[in-house]
């Protein structure tokens, strides 16, 4: 009994050690679906945010919100992004660059003249449906159908791929971003 | 004296030793720039060489040449492939399966009707021009312009992203491709 | 009433829809912290069965089923695995080659003549605590004491550091392992 | 003649075009194998540079000089580094903290009575040879020999294998540093 009684101490002792010993650190740079599917959510909703402010304070409030936006949701302070917008064409096709993607959204500037502003659109309700995800280390990739819907109950689809990074805060950025309309045989 | 020239010999023999020790092995899995470039420029080839094989031997000639163009150079053996093509739309935008890959380049299979065969069209030239190259570990992805051109003459550019993943044997697969003709404002 | 069962089939047929659409496809290179624990429960389960081959079949037995495990389990199909075992010394201090490392666990080669063969010493019990794990994409690092116990019950400690890499199929293998004694101030 | 001059302004202008169509953007988050010996050169002058503060101020100035090796290129403000030292045993093994890798460089630490400070003894000199190098993406391993001379002329060689992330900034972190005294056979 009383053998048994120390045995079982010891195991006590034991595991509270090797609990000590267990306590293994994890540091984890990897992208996780949950971490992308909440990026493009919230992609949507700052799409939303730039239309309201535009409606409540004009293209100086959406260029506001739209700059947050970009410093903080795109990689462009990483070097450059690989963004195709849905409505530019020819020269100005690829928004590489801050001041291109800036114009897309918010127009404004004299320097891409074919702007009218996407987020300007009065954008109420936003979904995305995922056809299919890459993950790849910290960068996921996803491709799939995105509606969104104006303040007259207009629905827009687009055809839409993002590449994500991660960030060493956690924090995800758009690398990528593909957009475009679907394709009409007519 | 002696000593001196003992201490050279030594020497002598150390950095005999030293380099051999220094003869350090590297396995390096990174994509590089050349070979994304190597796998955009094949992908034109296979473009034409489908197109050609079609002209001489029919559609089952080209659907042979185009299954091992899908079985080396996508990655449809990893899970699935983030596909848009071009000229899809509806249910069948998004072609993550073999099959629909198949179907979009040769046509000939019942489930994608829709489809009249991309790589029938009698492509003769390529070219292409990236507007910018994101390069993360064994992926890279790639936007810009590419351009084909037919047999009379008729040229087509579309906007296009591809991702491509290094695999252990060295080889690219394209596991992202998403191609859009460019926006008319009309 | 039929309005109702109208509406209900419409719903029925929505969610039908929304569901083929929302059947996302999921490529996920990444390795998971499970995966590696597995990993390296299997490198000792490798190591109790070399040792217990060794016992009922000799050297020949204990190296088959030891390059069964360097074939499996470890990177040298890869190029060159960074192994530094914990007996080994000199200009053989690193096992980068297969053979290297067959020798370091079965002996038996005159190329490696300071081998008496790891796997050999009748382990019975193993056991691993790690102090962090590091994952990266589709690598992880691991570092912490590895415990062995050989059929006469004496223990051997050692500070152990992997490296393991994910393949396209999901398994996993070792790229880097570096053992050795705990230090001794004496 | 005329002909040719015009063909070579069509070339030329072609050329241009061509040049500016191209100037593709380049984002590449890899480690590259320069940069990696480029990071080891730096861990033995940083050494040395404690060392030297050590001879010059005395602790105090060694600490502050190692204190700044740590923010710089250790990744303890990613979460924790897997840091194995020569000289450190028993519950002290891993310095996964901050505070553990001070200590171990420069003594001074109450909480790690073990430590006599290994950056504190007078290294002069300082060289590596690497074994193998696995580069991954933004992380790079090494395995190799190190060799530090003090100032009594005193060598002394240890088995490493180090770690480096590749931070978005383009600086290299040790995010794992395993260090051991060789196997000696007596």
């Amino acid at each position: 009994m009383k053998f048994t009684l120390t045995k079982l101490s010891l195991c006590a002792a034991a595991v509270l050690m090797s609990s000590l010993v267990h306590a293994e650190k994890i540091v984890n740079n990897n992208i996780t679906l949950d971490e992308v599917k909440a990026a493009q959510q919230a992609w949507g909703n700052a799409l939303i945010n730039i239309s309201n402010a535009h409606e409540a304070g004009g293209v100086k409030a959406a260029k506001s919100v739209a700059k947050k936006v970009l410093d903080n949701a795109y990689g462009y302070n990483l070097g450059a992004v690989l963004f195709k917008p849905t409505l530019a064409n020819g020269e100005q096709t690829f928004r590489t660059t801050y001041d291109g993607a800036l114009s897309y959204f918010v127009a404004d500037d004299k320097n891409f003249a074919q702007d009218s502003g996407f987020a300007l659109k009065g954008w109420k309700e936003y979904a995305f449906n995922n056809a299919a995800v890459y993950i790849n280390g910290d960068v996921a990739l996803t491709m799939g159908h995105v509606h969104v819907t104006d303040r007259s109950g207009n629905k827009t689809t687009v055809d839409k791929t993002w590449g994500f990074k991660k960030a060493a805060d956690g924090s995800l950025r758009i690398v990528l971003h593909h957009s475009s309309l679907p394709y009409s045989a007519n």
